[in-house]
């Protein structure tokens, strides 16, 4: 099994700036996820794509990623692109647009909170989108907090933090 | 959605004694694992079997978990059963042959590290688990390490320390 | 063995607001490191004095701190004052005025990172200060990266993100 | 200041060995202790002494211990020794014994859970045990779980699994 991940920035490659407090988004923190993961028989290609907040995202960095995920769909099983959770929805809708005839799986994923927190989500969010793209049908699927929600049709739900199908 | 987690006991809950140094199965710590979670949508209902090694199970053993099983369904979109690696895989066949008209996911997991190890792979496993209950078609299967493998079928791969299909 | 915790906010207590992206300050995590920590035969009070990112300390701040640790000090064996890293000297300096006949220790510590971070320093600061509110002689120490400095003299080291003494 | 850490075993360095379920002492795990702290002008050479579980060393393995202990103290500040707990406190008075114009301190230390564990103590014991040997006047100590207690003297406190004073 041949897997693309896409990074494109997000909040879960942000971290914390000692000298003024702040925080910054940081070459991808994607190998230290990785190395925590026991994944048997996988082979994993990572394509860095950008490192943007996704509220910063333009329609032009949306063509960006569709064209690297278009560029990785030939010689992988499966693609998975980490996209900042403010905007993953607007992505998640143009890639299943810009994919008519996909026969594999797409998912995007990200955190609401930093990696680098010890309570983050990255590392769940990870887990299941890596399984995601091993057992769900071809689509374009956001996958987080114990979801997996087919595009198109998913909104964020702003109160609890999260995905969700406009559709309940 | 709504899944029933029977808990059997198996390594992910051993622990260390610090008297004597030596490691022992202790009441389960499902609840510490889910915690650390965000499971959007999802209402668990947690069913205690056994807490015993997976080498010590015997045959009766095994028809009490497919009773506990055989009962939950009715009430639970899935099920999830905590199992020591040792014989999940026996414990998954007897399951597939018992469950004949299966309509729903039921889920396998355990771990081959103790969770309260740093580098358990505890969490991954129970991460990927409850995924595959939300998303696999009717079933009997064995989730870890990145893999969902349907019963029957499934062995146990001592040297990659993990399991995996009979026919590869 | 006695001691207070007196704390007044700092870094070591900001946290990730998932809503907004922002860092803010919050209730104490006191606990929360404490709990981690094995303190045999020591008793501890916490006394919450503030919650204030120490750039916005003003010299009023001050004398409320110097206020606490004299109250604190007649019942206890050693005070521990939790305090931002920025201006943590300047509170040091105005305690070591401020006590001129001490015969105890008072202890300040705080963290560069906040405690939430996988990778903060607070959880070794309050291990260091808590030994040394045990070990020292009577004085105004700041605690932490493995140093107990003296007061008077203690300065912020920006470029090594940690405090020193003002001569080598 | 520049210390010399010399590791001798004991359960801090135990591990789980995944193939039987059994805990191994195995190479020491100090250097990811270390990498996790912030440690400001401190210089550390590390010298592996033997590798063994405390309640196997003979009196020949604590003469070596004293030996690697005299061979360090002219070159260093301090000396920390690792050790398992259950007989540190033999070691301990060999040490003060064979060391009698000590003029630095020697400080033990050990864990009475594994590293390894989320929940050890190992990483405040080694935290506080190199406080001390930069803050502790000449001596012997056993340091550990916010104690630093000094020889002769010191006694394994069986019923609260920690070291005490032998007169309270």
């Amino acid at each position: 099994m041949h897997i693309a991940i896409l990074t494109t920035g997000g909040t879960i490659e942000k971290t914390y700036n000692e000298t003024d407090g702040s925080l910054r988004n940081v070459a991808s923190i994607l190998d230290d996820i990785l190395r925590r993961l026991r994944l048997t028989g996988l082979t994993i290609r990572h394509v860095p794509v950008m490192s943007k907040d996704s509220l910063d995202m333009t329609e032009a960095d949306r063509e960006t990623i569709l064209a690297a995920v278009q560029a990785a769909l030939p010689t992988e099983d499966a693609v998975l692109v980490i996209h900042g959770t403010d905007t993953l929805n607007l992505t998640g809708e143009r890639l299943h647009a810009g994919l008519p005839n996909l026969d594999k799986p797409v998912v995007l994923t990200g955190a609401m909170r930093p990696y680098e927190f010890r309570d983050s989500d990255a590392l769940q969010n990870v887990t299941e989108a890596l399984l995601a793209c091993r057992v769900m049908p071809p689509g374009v699927y956001a996958v987080m907090h114990n979801q997996a929600l087919k595009f198109p049709g998913v909104v964020k739900d702003r109160e609890r933090m999260t995905l969700r199908s406009h559709k309940p």
